[in-house]
């Protein structure tokens, strides 16, 4: 079995050596947000497993289930991820499930939205007398609310899945020393034709986000980065 | 100019995006880390600016400089860049030089050694119920050590560049809490063939580094996922 990461979006924006395994494959179980384009014309079966909001797809137990009985029928399977499949994805338990039932299973990184969806949107995640560590974090855990780091001004913050729980993670920041004029700037769809960059603040992050009716996929991010002029990009 | 990620450092990590624009562009500027397996054969000029240890290569001026003139001899310019162009790599003061040159400059995203060399060592940055969250940050800065977060137990460290500047940021972890037979990974020459995988401890990660060694490129991951059987690869 191989995990690949299909990228941020876009579909060539995976990988050479990813391309190729799907090019290969007998079949691929994939996650929502793959986009099709990845497999469009070539002869392989496509077994659907994304979750999206309001439609759970297959549990993970059933995921793992299906990726070992397809290996032990002799297939060739990608199992092909949103982004990298290490990065907030659920990717290490699949591969640790694949190696106690005795399956191989070889992993190729994909480009993470984590910093592709601020690139795309021209911010980078460091920049020279501005930021030189950045921590990456999902408002989407199970157990309550993230662990957000306090503030650093020399680090920036970047969420994933933060737009539908922007309640558990916006309003914890003010206490852990962020200021309330830091810029936000919300990236959503990024990569894609209908992507919207919001640029905002601490402050105003969650009105900007309800004025402008911002839905997932969306990556936040907090820090000096996110008021720099646009890099790389044209000026939305 | 197109501003590249080149990936982690075997060729066949770059985009499809990436690649497609190196074949059919004039010119590359590139970075000593990137694969010279990315150019072979392909009708393209190329210019060496990358800093190695010892050998600073190009200024970064010298670098929009050239970058500008070539843009303006109307040479399709790749800039060609390791790992993410946004990611502690320089590569928002070079598209922010074109912006002020009135260049156009588009950036591609590319796979960052900050998880992708993880990823290829089997280490996962995030696992449920061990860490779901990361910081990455440069032991490689001009103004001193690196601004290193406090320990969190669900947070995972990866330091880039820090087998040269071991000394700038291991000694200060137990100060920010880090406990001493935390795991540590070093991960040597990433995805290339003669990889090195050094599992340690907080304690030992100086010590381990020296007996076996160890020189850039190098990524440290420090966490508990540095404890985690090998996901996804064999164990070495």
């Amino acid at each position: 079995v191989y995990l690949v990461g299909a990228g941020p979006g876009a579909a060539d924006l995976i990988t050479l050596r990813g391309w190729a395994l799907i090019a290969t494959a007998d079949i691929a179980v994939v996650d929502a947000l793959a986009d099709p384009a990845l497999w469009d014309g070539l002869p392989i079966e496509i077994v659907p497993a994304g979750k999206r909001a309001g439609d759970h797809g297959m549990a993970q137990d059933d995921i793992h289930a299906a990726l070992i009985a397809l290996a032990r029928a002799g297939k060739a399977v990608v199992r092909l991820k949103g982004g990298d499949p290490f990065v907030l994805g659920r990717g290490s338990e699949e591969a640790l499930a694949l190696a106690a039932a005795g399956v191989p299973c070889v992993v190729v990184p994909g480009v993470s939205a984590a910093f592709a969806a601020p690139a795309l949107a021209g911010i980078p995640l460091t920049h020279r007398g501005v930021a030189d560590a950045f921590t990456v974090l999902s408002a989407h855990l199970a157990d309550g609310g993230p662990a957000l780091p306090p503030f650093d001004p020399r680090a920036t913050l970047v969420v994933l899945m933060g737009v539908a729980n922007r309640a558990l993670w916006l309003p914890a920041l003010a206490g852990l020393g962020y200021p309330a004029d830091l810029p936000v700037a919300w990236i959503e769809w990024a990569g894609r034709p209908h992507q919207r960059v919001l640029r905002t603040t601490v402050a105003h992050a969650a009105v900007a986000a309800d004025a402008f009716a911002l839905k997932s996929p969306a990556v936040a991010v907090v820090g000096a980065v996110a008021g720099l002029p646009p890099c790389g990009v044209e000026a939305p």
